[in-house]
């Protein structure tokens, strides 16, 4: 495969669309009852047909057995190596959360967490106080200056915060102070680096003033942090891909990763008819287009096999408003499998269709996931959709003289 | 894909076990009366309905193309790229007689030849004398120490033998003294670095005193070396993947293969039956079991089809022991094809069946290489099967934020 500069040397720049549609999780596994997972419940006539006139195939985000996070998910279908290039915890936490990390800055993801009076942890994520604690506790710590360092404080969600770090002398090299267990007392930040020994400082005192501050609130009297991490330095997709990317996700996670590599984010809803009305709208001003539906993860997340299919063919309907559009080439697929019945992301292959004029129809006629094992494109890399979606818009040139 | 140190991040410890089977040289090629492989011409009652169950596939040792050895088949399949680590000549040699190299000591694989009075090579292999005669020769020039090294000799079957310079201070990085053809005398051994020079001369003391001692003994009157290696210092599977590991296999280069590894080698009979009732008395020790099959590799050198795909019968008719034990994951596949045809090792890639509760199953109802083919696992490097199995035994954790 050729890698992202090689590929920077022969994209170009041409009016033709490419719409990305990823439904977070999409892959299952098959119903106890009926052997059929999620996808080959649902009722797609739309995809189905789809299907039928394009070229199908499996991708693995990682490679086989590998369970990807969300983070590696995306980058490997934004044509990015998942191994090369990774966004850390703290980063990913900002990203979660739309906060803008700024070049200098450090970030950690944080845990409210319970302490006795001997500072042994009790409860690593403080009895899981309600988000609106969670933010009142985060204004406590918010903006007080360690040192030469400001430190801005955000909620997350329940127990989870995030810290950032500013000032732009802060080095990312530090061990967490969080222990991920009980039964002992918060470890000490320490530099994992000798450039990195004031930064453990900073860290340290930052978490020695929360104490303080919090040493009244029960059960949230003490913070845990981990993943300290630099915004992420990854190539643009405008300048690798020769695209003008724009990102239609709801979630703010999504928005993050979309932005990092260079997409323009666009405001939408939460609605699948809203995003795609987003597409719409701004289909002129483009020519790849992100499209995140987050349903489809969330359903598999909770357990909720139905709930998952009737996701599927809700996006199967609304799915006529992107036909209409007819882009060039349209991809659907997704980040990694999240089956109902593990109740999480998996490591299970990720089922894939792509349309366009260019492409070499297969015998598929259905999108599921044993269907779109016996399609042409075969199983492969997700860091091959992104040349593929290119060649197949014909904004690849000849590789080699 | 991601490399051993990223596995090791991620692997988990659980209660869940995993059985991997080996059937040596299992791929084959069509008998020209039938066009069935062996596979294909074998009744697999037990395997088919597996297939059926689980998910299949095809998997190439070292790459489209190669024809591997032993050790490369079997390390692939444990998770190492075969490129990248490797087992010398002379070690594996070592590990072929179940002789234990000490972390000093340099093995070399030896024949014993005839020269003519001139020193000439007549014959390289001696006339392929008994077995029985080659361990007399060996105990002839066993234990002769040379310069600060001692060097211990052992019969491996009829010319071949195993020379291991003991004394801690060889080194591996020698020519060999067999030039691979007739008609020109040994050559000398040559150091390959400057450090290697006192070593070289110790080897060639060694040849010039067993030319003195074998002087009369026809044909046997002279030895070649080839492979100079040190042990291998593989990363234990333990470490890597959390794991504590079995091997059952009745051939001592598979034994060694996988103590080299890290696996706790038990004893077991050479029948089938034997090897599956070892599995099932240790089954409570340990999590994770390589149980080697080699008649189906034997009968293929053999060129034997028939009793290769006998063999394969009495597998299958014998695997209801394992399946008793229903473990979590259960994998059949090989280390790589030995065609009847062909009378050896070939490039061809081998079948593949994974079954457990959380594999997602693919059409294939039949263990055969057409039938794994057309599986959802598609055709991929054997170095993925071990994420494979530890992603379906649930011992793999979330790769990435």
């Amino acid at each position: 495969m050729l890698n992202l500069e090689a590929i920077k040397e022969i994209a170009t720049a041409t009016e033709s669309k490419i719409v990305l549609l990823v439904l977070d999780g999409l892959g299952g596994l098959p119903h106890p009852d009926t052997g059929l997972t999620e996808l080959e419940s649902a009722s797609t006539p739309n995809l189905d047909r789809l299907a039928g006139e394009g070229v199908c195939g499996m991708i693995d985000p990682v490679g086989r057995g590998i369970t990807p996070g969300s983070a590696p998910g995306h980058l490997a279908l934004f044509g990015y190596d998942p191994v090369s290039y990774t966004v850390g915890r703290g980063a990913l936490a900002a990203l979660g959360i739309d906060f803008e990390l700024g070049a200098g800055d450090v970030a950690a993801r944080g845990n409210f967490c319970t302490v006795d009076d001997g500072g042994t942890i009790t409860d690593r994520r403080a009895g899981r106080i309600p988000t609106e604690k969670c933010a009142e506790l985060c204004r406590m710590l918010d903006g007080a200056g360690c040192g030469h360092a400001t430190v801005a404080v955000r909620p997350v969600r329940e127990h989870r915060f995030l810290a950032v770090f500013g000032g732009g002398a802060m080095s990312s090299e530090l061990s967490d102070s969080d222990p991920q267990r009980t039964g002992v007392p918060p470890g000490e930040v320490r530099p994992l680096s000798a450039a990195a020994t004031g930064s453990a400082r900073i860290a340290n005192d930052f978490i020695a003033r929360a104490k303080t501050i919090l040493a009244g609130q029960q059960p949230a009297n003490m913070v845990l942090l981990r993943g300290f991490a630099q915004r992420p330095e990854l190539p643009q997709m405008g300048d690798v891909f020769a695209l003008k990317p724009a990102a239609i996700a709801a979630y703010p996670m999504y928005r993050g990763l979309a932005r990092a590599v260079g997409m323009q984010v666009l405001p939408t809803g939460t609605a699948i008819e809203q995003q795609f009305a987003t597409l719409a709208a701004s289909y002129g001003d483009f020519d790849f287009f992100f499209v995140h539906i987050k349903g489809t993860d969330s359903a598999g997340e909770d357990g909720d096999f139905a709930r998952k299919a009737g996701i599927i063919e809700e996006v199967d309907r609304a799915l006529a408003a992107v036909l209409e559009l007819d882009p060039e080439v349209l991809i659907v697929t997704a980040d990694h499998s999240t089956p109902a019945l593990l109740k999480g992301h998996s490591w299970h292959p990720v089922p894939l269709l792509l349309r366009s004029r260019w492409c070499r129809p297969d015998k598929v006629h259905e999108f599921s996931e044993r269907a779109c094992s016996q399609g042409a494109l075969g199983r492969f890399a997700a860091t091959e959709v992104m040349p593929l979606a290119l060649a197949n818009a014909l904004k690849l040139k000849k590789y080699g003289a």
